[in-house]
């Protein structure tokens, strides 16, 4: 009887290369090709609620200890399993209707983004200390060559964005969503601009301050504690990474007009965003325990922010199989720092750590999320460069 | 009192640095700017007439004589205007509504895609031969240096392309829309490719295939006289150049599918389009007297072609300057073979395309018309390069 319900659910599933391991001892598998990873339900009610919602329940589950791995690589097992249920799933019904209602609750307004991001970024900075690399950059990076480290990628990712922008010493750039602000002070110290970096999220800020303070750069990257729809005045570039993904389809006009009203003639700007090929939520494990009120946006969504913003968009870049590398690291790092986390916090919070963290891996692998960098101008600035060899060239900058 | 309307239509494209001169001699300007352009407005009538649909009526006007360049530069001028009005321009309203009337007018069928499609490129062979560069290529080119002549530019165009599509020998590439077949005889001589390349213009079909006759190529590569939808089989790598603009937004859905429908697993497909910032119709003129039923989408618009067939973005690249560029190169050859073009049709038809390609050049550099590269592959697919490096390398690709 259990065995015949874990066949349809792994049939629902698409047949992924998954052996699932019952608590009686018996296992079960419905591909025919070899298995990557092998998982143990702890109990009939965990197996009965996989059933009825495996996107919510599979992660709950996991970081009870309700599911665990008995052998195999859990990424590479949840990527496939990702890949098989994308080709097998019909069009959001049901699911898409809740999500609406869900979203509705965790709306992204003034006070709202700032719950939703003080419920990840405040987590405190010593933890996320533990496994991101020393720039702490909390984005996709950019592995220019196969030989890089984390560290190396993040800088390079750095340098990729200030390419794409043109900055220019003496120039002035606003960025939205500076994070630990590793990008304001690298665009200061090796791109002579001065920064003033928005945030909501106030260990961020104070961490970044202090930063600043210690790379003697104070005086060049001013770090507001402030929402980007406070942003004022003017600037020759303006960047965002990472933080669409927090604003929520709903604001993209106004996060366009901000945009829009800030660059000055000749102006550029970049928004680097998790996204997806087509309109999805995110899965809702993830928006409800790890990113409270976000949402990965489709090209078509995206436009949003630049259509009616009178924005012309240069370029495209999809960084994807970065993102799935950067997570990778992330994962890797974390599980080195995993008794220090568990003294931090609890075993529980360990698991669910890895859930998302693998999880994040595995969609990036599977096509299920995706990275996209758009660079921007006004409509009528011809001030934008002829190709886009000048980001390809060697050398110093 | 005519001096009083000529003011009101200035004001109404916004005061661009344009002095128009009437038929009583006097003369008027309301820029503060200097004057790039002086153009005369032979009499009463066609002053009024363009108050009532400057979009319309200028291009009648200057195709009948009845408007005429004084002195100045005509394509920097209608640029400023264009900029200028773009600036001041409100929402659209009933132009809008006119414009879908018209649109269904000349819908994209299949029969009324051929009435479309013959009505432009059937104009014969040996006129477009006059100021076409030697690949008879009619869409962007790409002046990957700035000394580059067009002829270089436009083979620099198909092997940026073929560079994007990472084409490798004995692979198989279908095209939709392939113009004179330049496209296609290039990758198959240069990256031992085999094409089968559709279009449903007769005479460009007749061209290329005695093109590949004289090319030596006839087995390498099938030229089908039919239209996108009838595309069957499958391919490695999918190209359409300057085809979507005559697709009709309607038919987006349709085309994305017969992309995805002919990629094998690893596939690739680039599709490059003349386009918008933002969702607006053809300018009228040109839609009813140069390319009826196209019209150019904004990038949200495109992303109809993608995101339902399940094809993700990974490279979109504006060329619009390059744009620019290549018209203006079009047009000067124009100039210099305009009295055989004159013998060929008559002196109505040479300013009938001057004002097209004048026009056209003048969109693209003020930022009205803009031109999208977008490179795309099944969602699933990991066979994707990690950085675009490869496309700016110097030497054999």
């Amino acid at each position: 009887m259990a065995q015949r319900l874990v066949e349809q659910l792994l049939h629902a599933l698409g047949d992924p290369p998954v052996r699932l391991q019952l608590w009686n001892g018996s296992s079960v598998t419905t591909s025919t090709q070899p298995t990557l990873l092998t998982l143990r339900i702890a109990n009939r009610s965990t197996l009965w609620r996989l059933m009825t919602d495996p996107e919510m329940q599979f992660g709950e589950a996991y970081t009870d200890g309700r599911i665990d791995v008995v052998e195999g690589d859990f990424v590479r097992g949840l990527a496939e399993t990702f890949r098989h249920a994308a080709v097998h799933e019909s069009a959001p019904g049901l699911p898409a209707r809740w999500a609406r209602a869900r979203m509705l609750m965790r709306r992204n307004t003034l006070r709202g983004s700032r719950r939703n991001i003080h419920a990840h970024y405040d987590l405190g900075n010593d933890f996320y200390r533990l496994w991101l690399d020393p720039t702490m950059s909390y984005t996709c990076a950019y592995f220019a060559a196969d030989s890089m480290t984390l560290h190396e990628a993040q800088v390079a990712k750095m340098d990729h964005v200030c390419r794409k922008l043109r900055l220019r010493a003496g120039e002035e750039v606003i960025e939205a969503g500076c994070g630990w602000g590793g990008l304001a002070l690298h665009m200061a110290a090796r791109y002579g601009v001065r920064v003033r970096a928005f945030n909501i999220s106030a260990e961020q800020i104070e961490y970044a301050r202090a930063a600043a303070q210690r790379a003697g750069l104070a005086t060049q990257v001013e770090f507001v504690h402030d929402d980007y729809r406070n942003i004022t005045g003017s600037a020759d570039a303006f960047a965002s990474i990472g933080m669409l993904e927090h604003v929520g389809v709903g604001n993209y006009g106004r996060f366009g007009r901000v945009i829009r009203r800030t660059l000055r003639p000749g102006g550029r700007a970049l928004v680097h965003s998790i996204g997806r090929d087509a309109p999805r939520p995110l899965n809702r494990w993830m928006e409800r325990y790890i990113f409270p009120g976000a949402c990965p946006p489709s090209p078509a969504q995206m436009s949003k922010v630049f259509e009616p913003a009178g924005l012309s968009v240069l370029d495209v870049e999809n960084l994807r199989l970065h993102y799935a590398r950067t997570a990778g690291c992330w994962l890797a790092a974390f599980e080195r720092s995993r008794g220090e986390v568990e003294r931090m916090f609890d075993a529980r919070f360990v698991r669910l750590w890895r859930m998302y963290l693998a999880g994040t891996q595995a969609a990036f692998l599977s096509g299920d999320l995706q990275l996209f960098q758009v660079l921007v101008a006004p409509g009528r600035s011809n001030e934008v460069p002829l190709t886009r060899e000048h980001l390809y060239r060697t050398g110093p900058v």
